[in-house]
């Protein structure tokens, strides 16, 4: 770890104070504990706004399971929030799906998928005192079987019309800002770690300079 | 208010019992309290999901203020969430902002811009003990500034990364969740008043049913 403080503080003179500091505050409210899953969302302009709204709301963690499609980003939406999240692509495998909820639960979260069933418990009343990961579907078909069959849990947003289903970039909004402002007003310890800390910020500064690469190579040797 | 029980009992006989029970139930729900402006939204599928989110959250009246374009909406998305709201369109004067603002200002309400200024009130401070309209600008240009001067209020949606807004759809859903789950669980008089839920019913059983005009013209003829 001191090694990485060291490289942070030298490449620290390449970007202005502003955008330092904007990178301590930034990921000092960025959060493993809570992540999104989305499900063969192959509209981009849905896709851009989940991520805007995850690294509005410090959520750093989204995985996107691309069973027959791939993922694209509508530049104009997503205002470049991809850049500061940590995105996990699942679209190589036979069943992305079952590859993608499996590494997932193996890290430690539960899965709650996030459906309009009748029996399904409301947003308020899901537990956040253990890591869990929000897993949403497309608006037309839903969550696929595999994904239903391999969640622990299932959670509703409220709606009180005839519509039976928000929007998927709003459901995503709506389900992340209950669970994340529920975190920071808890006692429950959802910041990054010291080391989750510093590797997070190193990649950021990175990000920040032009011609990174070479600056760190002249670093390192004049040590 | 009699003769407008008895058609809603005479036309009932030609809807589903499951139809007018859902009426009842929706129409419950369904508050004036709160309403949202829309200013200059000309993305269909944002326009879309704006609709079919207060629909949803039972916010029944959505005022669009068209300067320099006509909006339309996407069914796909909006999943004809549209009917079931009421709509004020200000297309047709020179400053259609101005007389909107106007109009919903003189019934009563106070306009609460919605802006990621830093001066900004949070959502949870904003009192909703009055009727209050809920304003939104496009994501590029953000609010006219004839809409910001005509503000009674700025209200700034909890944000915890690099980028500076939500998009507009996720904004609208966010405040109005906020507000309507607020309101549930006040003692505030949110509801419709009888009148109104009398009208709004009528209008949505005649909504449900075709041919509806044939139908009344003979059930007045028989009094």
């Amino acid at each position: 770890m001191k090694e990485k403080e060291q490289l942070i503080n030298y490449l620290s003179q390449f970007i202005s104070e502003e955008r330092y500091n904007r990178i301590f505050e930034v990921s000092g409210n960025r959060t493993h504990h809570v992540a999104i899953i989305v499900e063969n969302l192959y509209q981009s302009h849905n896709m851009s706004a989940v991520l805007r709204t995850a690294e509005c709301l410090g959520v750093q963690n989204v995985h996107i399971i691309e069973n027959n499609f791939e993922y694209k980003v509508s530049k104009e939406v997503s205002m470049g929030a991809d850049k500061w999240l940590s995105m996990y692509r699942y679209h190589d495998k036979e069943n992305n799906t079952e590859a993608c909820l499996q590494a997932v639960k193996a890290a430690g979260y539960k899965i709650v998928a996030t459906m309009p069933a009748e029996h399904d418990c409301l947003l308020d009343d899901i537990d956040i005192t253990e890591p869990k990961a929000f897993l949403f579907g497309t608006e037309l078909l839903g969550l696929t079987p595999q994904a239903i069959a391999m969640a622990d849990e299932f959670v509703k947003i409220p709606m009180y019309g005839f519509t039976e289903s928000y929007n998927i970039s709003v459901s995503v909004a709506l389900t992340m800002m209950n669970v994340v402002q529920r975190l920071h007003h808890s006692d429950i310890h959802w910041q990054l770690s010291p080391e989750e800390l510093l590797d997070l910020r190193l990649s950021w500064i990175k990000k920040s300079i032009k011609d990174v690469e070479s600056i760190i190579e002249r670093y390192k040797q004049s040590y």
